[in-house]
């Protein structure tokens, strides 16, 4: 089903890319490859555990320049290989409810200009929840690790 | 996938229904049908509004025996037909996140001795939320319209 997008709850970003979807779809469901672009450097990726069904648990984490873990917990909820991906943290492994429900996000990968339009529509539940978002970087950070997803899909 | 069912956290009903499992989906998938049983009597479902895929709303209103409505809002997670049905109210519709997340439920409909194993699993994020949900009535009120659709399925 078409997911709605409510400009007053919900961020959007769109990047151009230079591969192919069935690439980039690839550098989101590899975990080696997952590991090498999702985290804004300096921030790396140290750990990936993802299963892609619907219940599968999208787990990982990430570490910060000093040395800190930040571990991420959510759910796959619907697999469209090489064209939709959509996740949530309000949900765990196995549709559990999660304490702190904060957003659903949704990859679209469509072919375009012998490339990729990707989009990352992110769903929040208010206001509020959007505002926080915007003021932790979600441009920034979205923008860093977009750039990152087209540099490594566009060298495979 | 099956999902894990952890008795410190979760909620099990079952029932040995007369119905197939294709009736007892049906007094599940058809409005008309569900009113007639959801709601533990004299509580009444003055309106039922699902979209029966994933992503789709699972939106209904009760109105106690005194007139007063309750909304309910929630989000279907899985449709297997006639086999699991896998709703949350951590989610709204579009898997948007919900303000207050409480229970993902599962509802197994398994072909047995000429009728259905009926299995209710309603999964927490914590032993507080599952107690609170089994003080709430969870077994008599879930038992309650198991009866009631154990009763019109039967009758269809």
């Amino acid at each position: 089903m078409n997911l709605h997008f409510d400009p007053e709850t919900d961020l959007r970003l769109t990047r151009q890319m230079k591969a192919a979807p069935e690439t980039v779809w690839r550098c989101w469901t590899d975990p080696e490859l997952f590991a090498q672009w999702f985290a804004p450097k300096p921030y790396t990726v140290s750990k990936v555990n993802y299963d892609f069904e619907p219940g599968g648990r999208a787990n990982l984490t990430m570490t910060s320049p000093d040395g800190k873990d930040i571990p991420l917990q959510g759910c796959v909820l619907l697999v469209e290989p090489a064209r939709r991906l959509i996740t949530t943290d309000a949900l765990r492994e196995g549709f559990r409810p999660a304490p702190d429900p904060f957003m659903t996000a949704e990859i679209l990968f469509e072919p375009k200009n012998g490339g990729t339009l990707y989009t990352a529509n992110v769903y929040h539940n208010s206001v509020e929840a959007k505002t926080r978002h915007e003021e932790m970087g979600f441009h920034e950070g979205w923008g860093i690790v977009a750039e990152q997803l087209d540099d490594l899909s566009a060298a495979l």
